[in-house]
């Protein structure tokens, strides 16, 4: 659990992340932005006493509601946040861009204060790495997201040479221009995408691009000739940013395995 | 264009969406939106003079900006909103969900006036009907988006049958339960997702749900004794509704073609 941050004294509610435990997943760009801000939260599945239990129950069930009346989640992660919901009930929301939003607004995460345009650019920036994290998923499951790799291994491959040599560059072309045109804006010397101060747009894209180096680490060492603002000053100018550096390098960062990014050498640039 | 509703009188900016002409694609749910809602609006694309280039310029291009000094758009959609933008310029957004989460909120769409709950549950539910939407179009892309679905039909077949027997269950179901337990919380009998009226939830549902019933006619037809309430009761009252029965019935409404839903018989339930 992140100690709160000076810059950030007002009472926060106890934000309750229900997600998979023992690994980054979808659940990442959550914790980055809660770290980032240093909000404190709980990481049910992994600090909770059966806290996988609890998310089970409110996630991933066939009911027709989730938790204190809230709708169902389609699944996991989910946010719950005691206090929040109807009636002085707790509040379940689930769907990382929403739960990003969410937090966004009541963490100082979401762009400059009442600023409603850098607010829906923080947002937009967020879908589409998500949308690049969806595709590298896809990776290694092209066909079928419950049958094993191995089965669906030649699909694989094409999907992501595909992937590697024409999605890689559509979206790591977007987000360097973002970069650019925000620092030709005066905007924070190439740091952020948005605006003078650090989003959950640069923790999201951070996070996937984190992800894409240990899933395909031969292509992007060989894309960051192509994208140095990205791929160097950027990404390395996030990770030293007050409150990700120290959770970086605390065992709440959890270890990629199998999940959405996984590292298989067949897939990567040969 | 829309005529303005009786149910809202307030004055609206000019919203221009900027999308391809002549397919409803990820305009659609977007054009619901704002048809239900009886908010008048430009479909630059097909009813401007050049609309297409005007979309081109601000939404596919290589700049560091898309238009009056706005971070650049990955791909159309983007919504331009003249006046909203910084220094009284236009602000243009893009992302799907994104536009939907800044119309709903702007227009009566996101559930009931001040329900901050009930504006992310509607969030939640869109960003998941738009990821099936995104399932679907991989249905006949699953390796690469820039090839002919020749070339990957094999593949198509695996990741159709996929879809249509292990993912349209899992979706529908959620939906359904959705339906239902807003129902039991005394949530209008059963016609809307949220609440006691008509969101964004329900249209961004109800047009995914009509593009599956274009692409794979067997295999939806087949599912509607398994999901009554969500693909009769839901889907047939949702097409009633005020401001889109005229929408659906006049030539703003656009046929499927080649884009997201396409109907490959081969692909369907055999």
């Amino acid at each position: 659990m992140a100690e709160p941050s000076s810059k950030k004294q007002r009472t926060q509610p106890p934000y309750e992340l229900l997600y998979h435990p023992g690994v980054p997943g979808r659940g990442e760009p959550i914790r980055l932005l809660l770290e980032a801000a240093g909000v404190p939260y709980t990481d049910t599945a992994n600090q909770e006493k059966n806290g996988y239990e609890t998310v089970q129950k409110i996630c991933m069930n066939k009911a027709l509601k989730s938790d204190d009346g809230n709708p169902p989640v389609f699944s996991p992660p989910a946010l719950r946040v005691p206090g929040a919901g109807k009636d002085g009930k707790a509040l379940v929301i689930s769907q990382t861009p929403n739960i990003l939003s969410y937090l966004g607004d009541r963490t100082g995460m979401a762009g400059e204060e009442g600023s409603e345009q850098e607010k829906y650019w923080v947002a937009q920036l967020a879908l589409t790495a998500l949308d690049l994290a969806n595709e590298v998923h896809d990776s290694h499951h092209p066909i079928a997201v419950a049958k094993y790799y191995e089965e669906q291994k030649e699909e694989s491959k094409g999907k992501s040479k595909d992937i590697r040599e024409h999605r890689f560059p559509k979206f790591f072309s977007y987000f360097q221009r973002t970069l650019q045109g925000n620092k030709e804006r005066g905007g924070a010397e190439g740091k952020y995408m948005v605006g003078k101060q650090l989003t959950y747009a640069d923790t999201t894209i951070w996070q996937v691009l984190d992800g894409c180096m240990f899933a395909f680490p031969k292509e992007m060492e060989a894309r960051k000739e192509e994208f140095p603002d990205l791929l160097q000053g950027f990404y390395g100018s996030v990770k030293s940013e007050k409150g990700l550096k120290e959770y970086l390098a605390s065992d709440r960062r959890l270890e990629y395995s199998m999940g959405i990014f996984r590292h298989y050498p067949e897939l990567d640039r040969q």
